[in-house]
């Protein structure tokens, strides 16, 4: 089935070649608030032109169903893009290695409850993909020009509910 | 009663003196996706000195109870600060303007569901104030020195839950 993608499970380390998971845990936090608050630090490689700077957005969208039909991969090469949720649902992210101006075979991760992502500039990935109708705030390149490289493939791959792995 | 402030509901309108509230319904979207995501764009001023950058934090606060002794208000004199829910949960907002360099009498809001804030570089706030203990994402600034000014009440304002406003 080279036209299926498993679901695998979203780690640090497993997404470490496309960007960045925000998650507690991987980093020591530091008290504040007189005990009241663990800060852990600075967790995303933000990252975008000198002409453009960052702003913080809103995005509110409908779910897609699975098994799902992958026509598209995205990236924009101007600047990082960070997916922070506002609830605790799982969410799909879909990325894939650049090969020579073109996306390789796609991966599809399932966020755990709470994991932001941030994509690295110029990572090719799928739109937000949400299994549950959910707004989430977005920080990225706010400036002129589209910033935006398309992937259409020639035969859809199929991100299957029965492909789910761990 | 002097020293009690009555907790409002956090509105744009209410909030400009201090920053901005991050929620749709204030600007126009832009459907993105082939219309499966409403994009509301750049809802935050995002300030900052030149000599530090932008990151992203997680706090992990615990609740504080009402009636609530506000004891300090603190401002971050080279950045603004944004605080972005992960649930849906309200949570307070300690502001006051400033009168010759100290805090003048708080106002405390109530935030609705899903509500968001950035507090303007140099604006008096309470700490992360949670009636429930939560997550938050937190952008603010990454750079060198404190950045940090405190004040110290000589006598505590009191935020009690009979006192909420409509």
């Amino acid at each position: 089935m080279a036209h299926e993608i498993a679901i695998e499970s979203l780690t640090r380390e497993a997404f470490a070649s496309f960007g960045d998971v925000l998650e507690i845990g991987t980093v020591e936090p530091v008290m504040i608030n007189r005990g009241m608050c663990a800060r852990y630090s600075d967790l995303a490689h933000l990252d975008f032109d000198a002409e453009s700077r960052l702003g913080i957005s809103i995005f509110d969208a409908k779910a897609y169903e699975l098994p799902l039909q992958l026509e598209m991969l995205e990236r924009h090469p101007d600047g990082s893009q960070t997916f922070l949720p506002t609830t605790q649902e799982p969410f799909l992210v879909i990325v894939a290695l650049d090969k020579e101006g073109t996306p390789d075979k796609p991966r599809a991760f399932l966020t755990a409850p709470g994991q932001g992502v941030n994509y690295h500039r110029g990572t090719w990935h799928g739109v937000l993909t949400l299994l549950a109708p959910s707004r989430f705030f977005v920080i990225d390149r706010i400036g002129q020009g589209a910033n935006l490289e398309e992937y259409w493939f020639t035969t859809p791959y199929v991100v299957k509910q029965s492909t789910l792995q761990d």
